[in-house]
Parts: structure tokens; sequence; C-alpha cells
């Protein structure tokens, strides 16, 4: 895609795509398909589901380190049908039902050989500037990151697998298993399939905080054993994570952290048993205070996440297997015009009560 | 020994030790030394080192949450020659020259029973309240954790074993091999360790960071390939990170923190390469300040370590094969009398050109 | 227990064991309660299940490398009541109903203080000569090695934990997890543990393969995917592969190999894919003819399973929370009586459509 | 290169290359040398060593599973010095001097994205049919896969890279470290180079097993700290394995088996420590008669190696650190004429106390 594209001809028919032009500016304009490469398949795009990200650049044009400087496509969560496959493919056929994995890596690097490609050194990854993104027609894309969907799940379900992504990889990093309880801080939309995933993982029990009581209802819909509402006192750490281990009735052997604040982090170092873990999902803040070394001191360690790397398949199969439901997640769909595209990231934005905000195309 | 000993009558003999007392208050006095298990040995001790802990008591009568409430026997660094063996010990003979592991795990607990005795959760453990220590002429103590040190090791190396142990710990839990290079953070005696035993464990470049020009000149006399002078200015991290790079002349995959400040562990997490591992030994501050979410997100690990375990067989490894050698660390030493006992722990406390301070019984 | 055992004063009153005292030779006859040490527990046995060792040791005096040279009490699987507790004992109270571990560690050793407990050199080991075992009306136990029983389980299923463990240690040792799929040799009993192991474990396809239809539908019934009826012929490997693998319906990930013959381990090298493992539990053959240099080429590892080792929290939450119904492979049940002892062996002995036989003392 | 390689233009030179035509049949002919991709250099080969498995396609056409069907160039021990650089090469500039890593993986399959790219589905491997070799005066390969030598090393030592990696790689599987003894059966150059590489992971002690008088002579010149003797008597394992372990002084931690033979795997398998590990190098049987169960029992793991992977920077720094000398095996060498390529490869068939034949182009 866009600069990170493998050919430049045209294929005949005027692709639409949204495009990123300013600060609360998408507009549906045509865009340049690029021709496919022998490995490259093409795809019409059916399912987007609208990242924090995507409505971060909508709302300032950059998002952490990233700054969108000319006009870019959006998108990143998305599954489409195979129209045509490239010269050297053999996985993959036209009709094929595809869920797509963002992101590709430059196989060249050391990171990348050593397996560890999300932390690749030029990794283009769709809508991170200034590499297009995927809320479009139609776009081309690696066959070897397009995931073939079964029949039971649906289009939805596999633009869907991008951020259960995210939960699925954290558990990876953090080992869950049947042998670790796990807390979740925060229960918006990582939160929850990541509660979903350690569960699938097979996590025993699995205790969801937040502030918010609706979204902790959710998160007591959707499989958490218990939820606890937290304050915002910073002062509240102790008391709360007394209450945290009351509800889990034993040791906290894994703490994913979707928030990434001061305090939460706070938290998970205090709640976390001694020689556990703390996955850092959140990045809310940059610069925080925290009690580092007597966590350390309790050999606690904190690992973060990076995106993700190999999740489709599994992700496919939690869903397949019905391990993992995420259908309750999308709360608000939209179809791929000018308007509704408008009002789908504003309702993004608002929150509220929206959980996964999806386009069908 | 203390409340962990195991057996309580006397062995005829009136045995000495150094007995914490109060405020910067030491004395020699008799103790009852525990009768033998089965499974104990009793040791005439004659090498004792003093360790920061140690110093720390001494000055405080604490060190972290440990409060000495009652009066305690100081000095956990030692070793020893067998003087009796009890009815179970097949290991060890009268007359056997070994190296002390100061820590009795419960092996009742869940850490314990999954080989991480460290964070066992009744650790009896040499000179932490309220367990007598090992500065005395003789103690017993269990045969399993009594090594046999090789005919070309000093008494004074095998009480050394204790302060190498945190630096081999360290880079066990850090995985430093062939294949990491190695930042330590601080040239104490800590630092110093630390920086041997990455050495020993192959990692090919190991660069030592320091604020005092002299802790850095003995770092590179024993074995630094660069080190860095840095300042205490908390506004310096970027450029001082910038320096450390260019001195490694590459990417950093291990940073060793052996100061634990708010300005360190941003040193450590700004300089290590993203997927790279900082473990933190130090525990200078407790709340720090520091761009935690940054590093996550470049899935910089953080470990930390809780003394050791399983590390003195490789210790002795090390220093009989000849690839560490710690005796330039040894500045000072003092023989067992009431006055040499206050000298040596106050030449400790006055640090400066002190590295270990070594009793000889 | 027996040599084993802690202290050697009796406890009032008369205790009664199942003694082997040679071939076909089991009686029912007193023994003396060894007393209770501090860290102990005693226990009323109120569940004991058949395993083929002590049918093995019943028909031959002998399993493996082990000889019963003097009378020995049989049993291993169990599960009691807590009559009384030893002074140090806090976990426990009389009353509680726990399922017992049956190795005794050294806590001395290398491989116990690594945590590799199931490889102690001097582990006692109930019914392991010349240690004692637990088929008895009340026995003492290290209260470290009893696991209480939460309410919705029986104590049946607490005996039950032992067999489990080892399909739980074998997953375990094989990394099953939900990103593998798991091919099982052999449907009895071990088989099937390990089968219902592999799906608590998440794997998301568990084939199970033997020669006897009755032990495949059985396999089928308690949640194999599918089943494969393979021959006796060691010139069939090949063509049974292909039927493997085409019932797995892709990649064979983790074989485990619960027979341990040549013609299972040769089909177990060749099914499963490059880079997976093999984990042999059964140990039919000693001597075995198998292709491995193909296998290892192809970095299909060859892991050994001996016992098990901190298992038992795990199986009890896997059968507390449902994920594992045992109930259904206990086929037999024989109380406490010398003629019930010897019809329960006989039956555990045929074989035929005994799956488990139980104890109910 | 060959069918692997990613363009078909012609560069105006002629370049000549030694083709297998033929059993006995090398011949230096004209090959057309394909054009640079982007990520491509182009090299002048200037060292290439000969490999067994090059003499065994000399002498049979075949390897393995693999056979020469039409004429291929032969060799894949490398290093040579970089002529020109594609246009999207950054790390190499001509005139460098680089050791090449000969297989290009697919990086679309499951073992490419998950970083065991050697069990890659569709490796392209120099001088595995029906990819062209090395031997030759130029090749074109991907840059991602030349390493810059250092000035302190040869265009030999970097050739040497390949069989050295072998060596590093069977390390790195069986984790070898300053924590583990090493057992190396086999004292051919794979067994020698995986010396050299276990001592450079800092394996306290290496004994080296051969038949062979002068190739253990040579083991122990290089650094084995013991040699012992074995015949090839099937019968003698166990007397041979009390030898071994004599020779050791204390358990086998690891043993590589450089062989592949009955005898050998059933020698590493009751050498071996209960926990420990063997690491299958050698292929020399297919199916093998070894008593697998008995060390499954004793949790001694069987793993395998397929060539190796990222291994080509490790050596580098052991060869450029003195770590490794690997000039003492370059026994032989010729240059690159018609009659001094067949003369080589004789030599390296005839074996006797040639250890590595090296061309000089």
């Amino acid at each position: 895609m866009g600069k990170g594209g493998i050919a430049q001809e045209n294929q005949g028919e005027e692709n639409m795509a949204a495009w990123l032009l300013g600060v609360n500016n998408l507009k549906i304009q045509p865009f340049k398909l690029p021709s496919l490469g022998a490995h490259d398949v093409r795809v019409r795009i059916k399912a987007v589901g609208i990242c924090g990200s995507d409505v971060h650049y909508y709302k300032h044009m950059s998002c952490g380190d990233y700054h969108v400087k000319e006009p870019m496509v959006i998108g990143h969560e998305c599954a489409g049908i195979i129209e045509e496959v490239g010269s050297e493919v053999k996985s993959l056929l036209p009709g094929d039902r595809v869920a797509l994995e963002p992101g590709i890596g430059c196989w060249h690097c050391n990171p990348c050989k050593e397996g560890r490609y999300n932390l690749c050194h030029d990794m283009k990854f769709f809508a991170t500037p200034p590499i297009h993104g995927s809320l479009a027609d139609q776009i081309v894309h690696p066959a070897s990151l397009c995931f073939k969907l079964p029949d039971n799940l649906t289009l939805e379900e596999g633009a869907m697998c991008e951020p259960l992504s995210v939960g699925v990889y954290a558990c990876r990093r953090a080992n869950v298993s049947p042998e670790t309880t796990v807390l979740i801080l925060g229960a918006g939309p990582i939160g929850l399939v990541t509660m979903l995933a350690a569960r699938a993982f097979g996590a025993p029990k699995v205790v969801v905080v937040d502030v918010d009581d609706h979204r902790l209802s959710v998160a007591k819909e959707l499989g958490a054993a218990e939820v606890v509402k937290v304050s915002s006192d910073t002062q509240a750490v102790d008391k709360e994570v007394e209450e945290i281990k009351k509800a889990m009735g034993g040791p906290v052997d894994v703490t994913v952290d979707c928030c990434g604040m001061s305090k939460t982090v706070s938290t998970a170092l205090a709640a976390t048993v001694s020689g556990g873990k703390v996955c850092v999902v959140g990045m809310a803040h940059c610069q925080m205070t925290v009690p580092l070394t007597p966590a350390a001191a309790r050999e606690v360690d904190l690992v973060g996440v990076f995106r993700y790397r190999n999740t489709w398949p599994l992700c496919i199969e939690f869903l397949s297997s019905g391990k993992i439901d995420v259908k309750p997640l999308i709360t608000h769909r939209f179809g791929f015009t000018q308007k509704e595209v408008e009002e789908a990231f504003e309702t993004s934005a608002r929150g509220s009560n929206a959980i996964k905000v999806m386009f069908n195309l």
C-alpha cells in the first residue's frame, strides 16, 4: 500500500478510499491501487473497524511519535474477499474471505530474521504515516498476511482479529495459561479483548478493574469473573489493591495494564504476586511515577508489547471454535459514504457506550 | 541459626559472634551455637566480607522493610572449614573448606517447590532480622548450602561468592550470553561483580557507567571494554545515552542498573535496544519517575532480582577456572577483635576507595 | 511412611494396610503408623485408585528397575480427610478433604533446589520399593504435599489427581497450548487423561490413536476430535501416518506417545511437524528401533517425562472448573476388605474394559 | 542463484563456476550470473571450503533425500568481496569483505515468520538441488545474508563461518552455557567446530570422544579438556560410558552427537545426566536401535538441528574476539583451476588427515 506498495500501475477500475486530509477532515476520494506483485493479492474490502489510534489521527493528525504530513488513507482493522492473486500465490483463490494483518515487515533486519517482526526496523503498517491504510474499496496486500476465514466466521469477525490480536499477543507475552490468574486494568475495547483472550488461554480467573460502571458491567457480561470499581485518586492504590486481591481470592499471577498511567502501573506492580508478570499495553502516560524497585525486589517482571506477531491463525481458531465471541463488542455499524464515514469517526470519538464502530463496505 | 536454627543444645566450647546491639554499636559477645541437625554441618568461619546492607543495619538498625528489634549477629558473606557433619551428611567431611550460601528456604511453599527459593515465603537469611548472621567463630548451617572450595581458591574467594552471586544471578535473569552486549550502570561493588559476571557469561562487550572517576578507573582495570562518566543531572539523560551508545559502538542488548535511581532507570530504558532487557539490581529510590511506556512500546522488558538462587557452583567454577578474579576487589582486611570489627565497619561505611572489606578470623 | 517416615512412635489405634507379600499375594495386615512430624499431617484415606504400576508389582514383584524385596504397602493414587496436623502446619485443619501427591523430595540435591524435584536423587515415593504406599486406613504425609479439595470435588476425584498429573505434566513438558494440535498414541488410562489434559490446556484439536475399537470409542466419547484405528503391523507406519494427518486436517504440532513401543515412537516421529515435539510417556519397550535422524533433521524434539511436579493445584483447578471430568474414567469400585482388594487387583489386571479401579475406604 | 535467482540478465563479464555434471565429474564452465535485485549484492568469491555434503554429491550425485538431476554449481562455504550493491542496499558497499550465509528463506511460510527460517518450506540453499552453489568467481546474493568481516579476519575465516555455524547452532539448541559440561561424540570437522563453539559459549569442561587417535590428538590440541578413545563395538557402550563419565569428572549436562549412529546415540543417552540434553547433529544412520525410554524416563531430552539460523554475527564475534580460532582446521588449500578443483575434492574425499580443504579464488 502507498509507499509500501509493490507496483505502481493502475487496475482500470477507479478505486475509492477514505483520505485523512486534516484535523476532523476525512474525504472519500479516488486512489490509485498499486499493481499486483507475484506474492500479493487484491482484496475487496468488506469490513473495517475504527481503532483508537485512527480516531487520534483524525482528531490530531498525529499519534505518539507519528505525524500525518501528507494526505493518508485511514484504517487498519479489516477483512474482505480476494479478487485476484499474484502469480506465485498458492494458498489463496479469488472468492476467499480473508482477514488482513496490517503490517508488512522488511524481512532483512535482525528482528524480522529472529521472528520478532513486530519490531522490524522498516515496518510498513496500514495508516501509520506515511503508509496508507485500508478503509478503501480495494487494496493490494501480501498473500502471506491474508488469512482465510472459515465458513462460520463473518467478515466483521475477520476485521476484529486486529484488535483481538493485541489482547492475544499481550497474553502470550505474559505467559497467560491455565496456571495464571489474570488482572486486567481498564475495560475499554483493548481491556475487553484482553479479558476474552485471557479466558481463551485458559486463565482460571480473570478480574477486571475500571473507573466506569458501564464498562465494568460490559466486562462482567462478557465473562469477567469479578469486576472492581476503582477511583482516579492516586492515593487510593493500597486500598484498591486490597480490594482487587480480595476479588481475586488468591494471588494475581499476571496483570495486564490496558491504561498505562502512573496509577494503573503502580496498582499493577503492587497487586501482582512475587515472581509474577505485569504486561503494559496501554500508553496514556509517558513519564510515570511508580514504585518500581519494591516490585523489582519481588521479581515482578514488566513486559511491554508493540502491536503483535503471528496472531491471526490463533484469533481465527479462538473465534471459530467459539472460545471467544467478539460480536457483542461491535456496537455501531456504518456504510462507506462520505456522511457515514464522518458520523462513524465522531461516534467512535465520543466513546460513551461505543465499543467497536464497524464499516460495512 | 538463631530462630531458624534446628537445635538448641550447646557444643561445649564458648562461641563468640559480632552482635549488633544498636546504632553504631557492635560487640563481640558469646553466643550459643545450635546443636547439629542430621543434615547440618558445623563450620569454623575463616573469612567474612562486609556488605552494604550490613553497614546499613549498623548505621540505622534497619534496611528496607527489615528492622533490627533484638540484638542480632551481623554478617552474611562467609567461608570456613567444616568441623563436624550431621549424621545424614554424605557430601562433606571435617576439614573441607566451604563457601556458605546464606539463605535457608522452607521447601514447603510454592516458590521453593518451583525452584525459585529466593522468593520463599519463609526464608531464613543470615543477618536479616530476626535471623542471626555469620560473623562468628563458628556456625551451624545446612550441608546443602555449603559448597566445597577447590584447592586453588582461598577462603576469602569463598566469601566473595556471596556478592558475586548477585552479579551472576542478575546476568542469568537478563540472559547475558555471547550474543548480548551489556551496559552496567554503577561501578560500586555490585556493579563491578556484575561486570565480571557479564564477561564470564561471554558478553562480547561490557560498558560501565558511573559518576566517579576513581570507580570508573577500577572498572576499566578490571575489564570493562569502555567506561562512560555521567553526571547526576537528571536533564542529561538523552545526551548521556548518546555517549553510552557511542561507547558501545552498537546496540545495548542488556542493561543492568546497579543504582536503582530515577535517573539510572531512565537511562537504562532509553539506552537499551528494542526487544532488549533491563535488569534492576540497585534499589536507591522506591518511587521513581521514569519514561516507562516508550520503553514498553519497544518491548524493552524490565526484570528485577531478589538475592540469587543456585549460584554458588557457578561462582566457584568462574573463580576456579580464572574466568573471574575477585581478589582485586578486596581492598581492606581486618581481624576478629572488638577494635577491628568497629574499624572495619567504619571503613566500609566511609566508602571512598574501599570496595570490599574482609575479616580474617 | 516406611523408611521415608519422619518418626516411629505409634498412634494408639491399630492401623491396617494392604501389604504386597509376594506375586499375587496381597494381605490386609496391621502396620505401624509413623508419628507426626511438625510439618506433617495424618490423613484418613478414603479413596485409592489402582495404577498399572501397582498391578505390575502385584504380578511380578517388580516394575522397571525397582524390585520388592521386603513386604511393602501398595497404592499411591489417593485422597482422604485430615485427622491431625503437625505443630508447624498452618495451611490445613482436621476435617479438610485432601488429595495427596505421593513423592517426597529430599530438598538437598540439585534437581530439588532447581525446581525439578521429580528428578530428585533421593525421592521417597509411595509404593516404590522400599517405601510404603498408601492403600491403608491412615497415613502420615508432609502437609505441603496434601492439597485441599474444594467442596464441588469428591474424594475419588481427589485420588484421580495422581493419574491426571501424568497427562498434565506431559502436556506442560510438550508446551501444549491453544496454538498446538495434539496427537495421542494409546487410549489406555494415561492416553485418556492426557487427552483430557490437552483439551484443558486449550489444544484446538486432539486426535487419539489405538489398536482397540472399544478404547477408541471411549476416547471419542470423552472428547477426542477424531480417533484413528491402527494395527500392530510395524510395516504400516507410513500409511497410518497419512491417515493420522488426514484425521488431523493439518500439521500435528505435538505427539504424546502413551505406549512407548518402536512402532509408536516411529509413528510419532513421522507424524509430527518439523519443529514440533514428541513427548514419550509410555515405556513398553526399552531398546527400540526408530528413524531418529530424519526427525532430528526436521527439529522434531523428543522430550521424556518422569512422573510430574507441581501438578496438583492445576489438576484441582481443571476438575473444579469442569474443564476436565474424570468421573467417567472410574469404571469399577471396591471396598477395603481382603476379598475386595484381591478382586480389585485382578479386575485391574484383566484390563478389558476396566479403565480405573477405585477403592472406597 | 539458479532457480532461486532474482533476475536473469547478463553482467557483461563471462563468469565461471564449478559444475557438478555427474559422479566424480566436476567441470569449471561458464555460468550466467543473475542480474542484481534491489536488495542484492554481487560478490567476487575469494574463499570456498569443501563440506562433507559437497563430497557426497560429487561421489554419489545425491545426499540424503536430495538428488542432482541437472548440472549444478557446487559449494556453499564461502566469503568474498562486494563488487556491486542493489539500489536498496544500505548496509554494504563495494569493497566490503563479507561472509555469506548460504540459505535464502521464502519469508512467507510460518517457520520464516516465526524466526525458524532454517525450517522454511521453500528454502533456496547453495548447492542443494536444484539451487546452484557458490564455487564460482562471482555470485549474486541477498545483502541481508552477507556479513561484513572486521579487519582482523581473513576471507578464509569468513568461509569457515559456515561449518562453524553448525557447531554454534547445536550449542544454542542444547543451551550450552557456563553452567553445562559438554560431551562431543565424533572429532571430525563438525565435532571439532562444535567443541570450539562449546568452549566459546563458556562450557566449563568439554570432553571429546572418537575411534581415531589422530582425530583425538587434534581435538586435544584444539582445546578439549579430555579425550576418550572408544571402539566401534556396539556391546561396549556401558563400559565406555563409565570411562567418559570418569573423564568428565562429574555429570555430563549436554551431549552433542556429531556421528548419528545407533551406538553413538545410545552412548549419548546413557552418558547424559537426568534432565540433560542430547543434540543429534550427525546423521550416519536413519533407522537406529537405541534405549530411548530409559533416557526419556530420566528426562534426557533429544533435540535435533537442521543447518542453523542467525549464526553469522556470533561466529564473526567469536572469531574476531579470538574466542575461537578456526585457522588450524584449514589443512589444505587449492586454487580455482580445473585440475585443482578435482584434486581438492579427491583430497577431501580421502579424509585421512584432511580437516578442511579450502579454495582460494
